[in-house]
């Protein structure tokens, strides 16, 4: 059937208020406009920070909105002037822009288009008008791209083609959660190789820069985290040796900082929690050791340290979407997975057809999970 | 006279205790053991942290002890071993030592020496003696090299020699506050061709942080103090432009950020103030800028901020006497500074007899000197 240029009803999971738990409705989703691609989603994974919306601690959200940022889906019709994809390509959408023409597209060093959230709101479309309407009620998008709809529509600045041979049911994780932690690795901090890394947290995010240290020649990389049941899997994917905090009795910076000789060359906080950031932090090398947040922290917070850890020649960054250019270096990304060079599927703990994104939330908080993705 | 092997009596100012002024006395400097080398020091600068020795809120020293640690002088006998200098070359007193065999000095990106104070006080030399005593008393060490003296011993792995053309009362500078400055714009922040730098503070480190801005090709160096005055030479060294924080209605960083379309590629905080840095990060370029710690914070103070600041791409790093490994690369600044690479001399507002270091002092805290250097 072709559907091109008409609205489509499907299904998408909606959150009309803050607090209101997810609820899957039929939408209906508008044709994209110039510049516009709309794209039907196959998977998408549940991500903490779709966590973060339902409770209203992700900034510059509104209500009620389809919220979603981790999926892979197939073009179903293009808007006018739309020249990178066509109709019937597999994409992922991007949930940081790369317009290619702003300031900071221009430059080398950054992946914030001056496009993305944190400068402008996404919640509607650029011509400030929502595609998405539910009980005549317009609904808003996130991030512009909204991936827990059977449909979506977002600018062609957000989505980017990728190998037709993927299984998207994997490739949705390149969205998010893995290409935020190989990146932070691999890009943040330029892990060299024969160095020392400690990863602080051992979900999606954390393992994903297991496989980036270990993809850059790290020589040691302890995983670190208060579940010891995620300790096999960092293992299997390259940690050389696990601490739980809880097994010893002094902090577990001094702790790493003993059984290293002087502290890690990088660690990397992939928590959210200040606490562990600052653990972090103090576990770095005196001189040379780099600290990179990858853990988005509470909204609001303050981190405060003792600056002397800085000035002694410790650098602390952060690392956003693992500082990737989503539109040049996902289909790159997706290449190296298709070669095996590192093992994506092993994030993947539960897959849940779209109507179980309930059931989705519930293993995500109870800590059973990895990384969970929703097929339609 | 052959003082070789003998001790020698010289003027020295002491710090007897904690909050008590400077009082120049006679002492007594013992011949140098092995592996160490007495200097006759030729000229001393005055940094601030001098001052924090004096009100006691420098870390781990002991008291009574001699400061002063941006000296100049001439090898006068060396001990048993020493292999690198000899009596009659010209030197500088090292801040930081370069054992050249310690796991840092091994490392190429760190010139924190395990043996510097960072690890172990330097009070004492290595035997955990002194060689300084004074009506009786022992006195201590700073920092192992103590230039408020005019005959000084320290260990081999904190003195390098330097060329013999050089004017000590000017060379002195390069034990701390220039090398400090000059190496947080080269070392430190990697300053790259083109860019837009804001350096926090126009005292002698901060100036000297504009020249590296400079020598690294900055496009845009913009001096930012409270005090006017520091603009004139700030523009001379390099600055393009400068701002005083009171000429503003908002914070300095929101008319950073409106001045550079997106903030500076580069921020530099030469205060050693806690505000300041907050501001100096804020005005860093979303999603690539780097800021700079070079001033010394209050001690046991902490730094709060918000860590979105990070997540989104802003790198915090410190900047230890400018990164430099200082035995290999003081020889080599000191030689761009014979082939006038930069106006290091500009820095010097103030040539005293050492006998007016109290006036000194006076002269630094009424922020009416840039750097001032005594001269035995």
């Amino acid at each position: 059937m072709d559907t091109s240029g008409k609205t489509i009803k499907c299904k998408a999971a909606v959150i009309w208020e803050v607090g209101r738990p997810l609820s899957i409705e039929e939408v209906e989703v508008a044709p994209p406009k110039s510049h516009e691609v709309r794209i039907k989603i196959i998977a998408t994974g549940i991500c903490g920070t779709d966590g973060h919306v339902l409770t209203g601690s992700f900034p510059k959200v509104e209500y009620p909105v389809i919220p979603g940022h981790e999926g892979a889906g197939i073009v179903e019709s293009i808007g006018e002037g739309v020249t990178g994809v066509k109709p019937g390509d597999k994409v992922i959408p991007l949930c940081l822009p790369q317009c290619g023409e702003c300031s900071s597209c221009l430059k080398a060093n950054t992946n914030c288009c001056l496009k993305t959230h944190l400068y402008e709101p996404q919640n509607l479309m650029p011509d400030k008008t929502s595609r998405f309407t539910c009980k005549g009620k317009q609904i808003h998008h996130f991030l512009w791209i909204s991936t827990f709809s059977e449909y979506t529509v977002m600018p062609d600045s957000t989505v980017v083609k990728i190998d037709a041979a993927v299984p998207l049911d994997k490739a949705c994780l390149f969205g998010c959660g893995f290409s935020t932690g190989y990146g932070a690795a691999l890009n943040t901090a330029q892990v060299m190789p024969g160095s020392t890394c400690a990863v602080f947290g051992l979900g999606g995010v954390g393992l994903s820069v297991v496989m980036g240290c270990k993809a850059a020649g790290a020589s040691r990389i302890i995983g670190v985290d208060i579940n010891k049941e995620k300790f096999v899997k960092a293992k299997e994917l390259g940690a050389t040796e696990c601490l739980n905090p809880q097994d010893h009795e002094k902090p577990i910076q001094e702790v790493l900082v003993e059984m290293t000789g002087h502290g890690v060359d990088y660690a990397f906080e992939a928590v959210g929690c200040l606490d562990t950031l600052r653990a972090a932090l103090a576990s770095c090398h005196l001189g040379c050791g780099v600290c990179v947040m990858v853990g988005v922290p509470p909204l609001g917070s303050q981190l405060a340290f003792d600056p002397m850890l800085l000035l002694t020649g410790r650098t602390l960054k952060g690392s956003f979407i693992g500082g990737w250019k989503m539109k040049d270096s996902i289909p790159q990304l997706v290449t190296s997975y298709m070669e095996k060079k590192f093992n994506l599927d092993a994030l993947i703990t539960h897959t849940l057809p779209f109507s179980k994104i309930t059931e989705g939330f519930d293993l995500l908080h109870a800590g059973k999970s990895i990384r969970i993705v929703l097929v339609f």
